[in-house]
């Protein structure tokens, strides 16, 4: 997209709720069945009496969380991420730490948000049952390609499916509630199961108890995995854009809130229960249902209860709430390549993945994303709790660090302010991001402490790699960008007095006749044409074409006692700056340009290794001399993948 | 090692014949076996009868195919493998056929000599048994590493295992017969098992008894296999070379073919017995030994029995064949790159393959070499017999064609020849190759019929594939030359009018300097600092910079729309071509040199890139000024492992 043309797509609050909450409200898609499941470790009957108890936490928690994030979105109106927000406020440090977390939470989004996907399909598609690993690598390798050939979703087509989402979530819900209250809502197919603690689990109590719902209540904050995507959002909104965004997030709280609700509310009326290991947890009859059985996602036993003589809406339901769950893993595609850009431009990714307008660098980025998803989702086989373990920790190191970060911006600008209005509305923003620092801050505290064994650790040591190896590639940079700094008050630039070309030969042909002329072009103050003797023959041979063909330039024939091609050159080379330290030296290389890849295994090979080598003496310029052959036609374009340049004009040289 | 110098290190015979024959010597720790075997698979009492038939028809084939190379060293004293006499006389297809089945052969000699090494080592071993696989791909690693690490074996290193294992099988041999006519040689541990025919063969009479022993005697032609390793080593034997490699060659067969007679005499008279599949064809007491009977090598069990209360000769004899089959193995190591550079010496592979003093080009052949043994040992689990299957079939091309050629050779000489010694000479020659011929077209014949199916189909099969590809790298080189020669009447040289200088500038620091004042000092017509404007803020301060340093040099600022690097300076060059096509375009890009390989992954992108793609505009040169930073001093011998360079001076210019 042109740079002057970003403007032209600010995007409506009707259009931007579903592009930047798609992550968000997909969530509502397994956050339910988390809290079910941990607390069903204790049995039927604690699942029942604490699931809400657990969801009227997690729905407190993320009251604060938007309300905090609000507070975010009108002090950056031009989009501060979590990243940006602790770099700026709290120091790099902070920065790279919120950016560690959040590159292993995309990774975590894909390979979550996939899995659970596939997981809603497997309620009306029954082969999914047993393969489902293939088909969460075989999606995260479709969303790949999509986003590899360049297709990027309009708003519109982020917007239907959500829409439909919304619609489906609520309209069950809203469907089963009249059912309830007309005594017509019938029960889930696990209704009539009883879920027996796990194996080796007695009676919960005091402690234990205590400690099992911390561990569902940290499982049921995967619901705010996305909260913050609207804050990164605000630039893309119409204007008033921070009133807007602080409208929208608030809407997505809103409707995230009443459908996760809805959802727990319904799944205690129809009975829904969630096992950690159905086959020996869940009793029918007194016997263990045992391996056959397929447990559905709450979503999907809600929705057979709700529509049990409507076939269609148990499809629609699965249907959307896989394809939403899907869109939440392409947004972590679109994410991921951004971040990595952003980080890119402060040094602490390699400098080429700043450079926006490359496709290649985003690419890249895809690629990496893709690999660590489906390693991840192949490693956990595509088990959503079982990845859920390793997310939730990083979503709120960087809700934590950011909403620490903005009472400390609050704090900044209370500093400066003068007038009383606004210095009211940054003291009650600074409590209110202050509760989010707070709450956050212990919930991460609960997450560790309950997930650390089951797989926070993972991400936690991920993070610490990334953290580790980003603040190594900025010391890098930062080591080169001195060495290569210029003291202007006692370095005067010098003037090489002469220029002593070289052109290397192996035969009379055309490549070598072009660069010779180009070389003569030049007008060096010395200019040789040089080749090595590996083969007498072939010099002998060569030495006599040349004076036939009276070519206007010496040709110099360097001894090769070892037969290798690049030293002798080398050394004439060394051995001209030697004797003349103030000389420049320029060689000049033909090379073939091919286009075929499996050409250039067949080409190239010495003048490149020969090049590689010049370039670590100092005073020594090394000249390629392109000669196109006829398979360089087009090729161009097909490698490098974009349209032909108007006016382009091939051939008529040398 | 140095050109000049490689005469010093002629060999004389008793060196000569351990370096060159301990591949054929070799041989004999299978080939017994195989005629047992395949002998065996219609009982121990046919084995018992045929063995010795079989064993007199190889030693024929041995006599003659040794005779026929003798002629081949005498015609050819400086060296002509059998690639370059088929070249030489049948022409290029022929050449590339031989070729193709010599390169199939020395990944076949890898993985049949490590296997069979393996095998043999377990007579003393026990914990082999199970594990043949994992060891022989650990001993080809060793092998590998040792070559890469550039340890060329010298003659002695040679010459010691090769003569052990003379001693070794002659010494048992001779140990073996005066125990048999003073009566006190042991029974082999076999002797009392009953080998029953294979599982579902009746009693084998007619056709396929004689189809059987046909069988047998193309596997026992695997004793033949490395006789040629002399004639293609002429040239590094002692003056008379032909005379003395005649005599090695003569003495190498009657080494092989006394070591073959006394291995199968030795194993009828202690009644060894080899099975295909041991654990139901061999019966103890009318009940199969079973999974657990541990089947030893012919050399092995007759060690046992003729050594029976001298423990050590057992153990002396294990190693030492051990030992001389892993020689064997790296003879492949050091001919398969040496066959590749003479291909491509005649454009059949890369031409960077053909530099002899390039280690790099080597240290290529050696591992694709190690890569594809490795395969054929884990596919066919290090089984010796399996592996024969595919071995024989590309010895016998090779064989035959030569022979053919060498027939050729004489009949175009006789045209010439007018002495009538000599002239007798060359038909006995000829007659002589001429049986060669013949007898090996009929043992291919053998090979082909009997063992297509039991595996050389696969062997022919990847010859067929390498003839493809060679021809089509042929062809390219050809199409190549053809596009680049010069027609000197049409095409007179002209020389580009005008040098239009750009310097690509991102930063005012030391390189894009140093840059700047090497493209000053060759002087163009036009000198011109380009920048693209991915970032205003970033252009503004440089072109603030530019200003303040008064650099005198104008520096042009692209537009960059799309936020690309590369493709602005693509547009303006290419529009300064268009407006004068005679002009020359030079391209001077800053490049650095680092000396860590995850620095290269931090630098560079963007020039690299950009590089690329000039190079397929015609009338442009692509010029690289590298700035050497710290880190680089000294890698560039670590690198490229090479001793430093004598009176190479580092800095000080720019």
């Amino acid at each position: 997209m042109r740079s002057d043309r970003l403007g032209e797509t600010l995007l409506p609050k009707r259009i931007a709720l579903p592009v930047f909450a798609s992550d968000a409200l997909s969530s509502v898609a397994y956050a339910p069945d988390e809290i079910m499941l941990m607390l069903g470790l204790a049995g039927g009957a604690f699942a029942m009496t604490h699931s809400w108890q657990v969801t009227l936490a997690v729905i407190l928690v993320m009251v604060v969380v938007v309300a905090s994030y609000r507070q975010n979105v009108h002090a950056y109106p031009s989009g501060g991420g979590d990243y940006e927000i602790a770099n700026v406020n709290l120091g790099p440090r902070a920065g790279l730490t919120v950016a560690s977390a959040l590159l292993v939470d995309y990774v975590l989004t894909v390979a979550v948000s996939v899995s659970s996907g596939i997981q809603n399909a497997g309620t009306v598609l029954p082969f999914v049952r047993g393969n489902e690993v293939a088909l969460a690598v075989g999606v995260i390798a479709l969303i790949t390609a999509l986003n590899l050939r360049g297709v990027r979703e309009s708003g519109t087509a982020f917007a239907v499916p959500t829409y439909l989402f919304m619609v489906a979530i609520l309209g069950m819900g809203a469907y089963g509630f009249v059912q309830h209250f007309t005594g017509t809502l019938s029960p889930s197919e696990s209704a009539d199961l009883t879920l027996l603690p796990e194996a080796g689990t007695d009676a919960v109590t005091g402690l234990a108890a205590a400690f099992l719902l911390l561990r569902a209540f940290s499982s049921g904050c995967a619901a705010l995995t996305g909260v913050e995507a609207i804050s990164n959002g605000v630039p893309a909104f119409r204007k008033p854009k921070s009133r807007n965004a602080a409208t929208t997030l608030l809407l997505m709280g809103v409707l995230s809130v009443t459908m996760l609700a809805s959802i727990v509310t319904l799944s205690q009326w129809t009975g829904v229960k969630i096992a950690d290991d159905p086959a020996t947890q869940l009793v029918r009859d007194g016997r263990p249902v045992g391996e056959d059985y397929v447990q559905h996602t709450a979503i999907g036993q809600l929705s057979e209860a709700v529509f049990a003589d409507f076939d269609l809406g148990v499809v629609f339901v699965s249907v959307v709430t896989g394809l939403i769950l899907f869109l939440a893993a392409n947004t972590a595609f679109n994410g991921f390549p951004v971040l990595g850009s952003i980080l890119a431009r402060d040094g602490y990714l390699p400098r080429q993945l700043h450079t926006r307008g490359d496709r290649l660098a985003f690419s890249n980025g895809i690629l990496i994303l893709a690999a660590a998803a489906m390693f991840l989702v192949v490693v956990f086989r595509a088990n959503v709790n079982a990845l859920l373990q390793l997310y939730i920790v990083g979503v709120f190191v960087s809700f934590t660090t950011s909403q620490t970060g903005m009472v400390r911006h609050w704090t900044r600008h209370l500093r400066l302010e003068r007038d009383e209005a606004a210095r009211r509305r940054m003291q009650r923003s600074r409590v209110v991001n202050g509760l989010g620092a707070v709450m956050c801050a212990l919930v991460l505290l609960v997450v560790l402490i309950t997930k650390f064994q089951a797989g926070a650790r993972y991400a936690i040591l991920a993070m610490a790699v990334l953290f580790a190896l980003m603040l190594g590639i900025r010391k890098h940079y930062e080591r080169v960008s001195q060495e290569l700094a210029i003291d202007w008050e006692s370095e005067k630039p010098l003037l090489p007095s002469h220029v002593h070309a070289i052109v290397c030969i192996s035969k009379v042909h055309k490549p070598t006749m072009r660069a010779l002329s180009y070389a003569r072009a030049s007008r060096p103050s010395v200019l040789e044409a040089v080749t090595v003797d590996v083969d007498p023959e072939e010099t002998h041979a060569l030495v006599k074409e040349w004076e036939r063909r009276q070519i206007p330039v010496t040709l110099k024939v360097l001894a090769s006692p070892y037969r290798s091609i690049t030293r002798p050159i080398l050394d004439y080379v060394r051995s001209i700056r030697t004797g003349n330290p103030r000389d420049l030296v320029t060689v000049y290389l033909p090379e073939y340009v091919l286009g075929r890849w499996w050409e250039q295994v067949l080409h190239n090979h010495s003048a490149l290794r020969l090049k590689a080598r010049l370039l670590f003496t100092s005073g020594v310029m090394v000249v390629s001399v392109p000669w196109q052959l006829a398979s360089s036609e087009g090729a161009e374009r097909d490698w490098f993948d974009e349209p032909p340049i108007p006016g382009s004009v091939r051939g008529g040289s040398g």
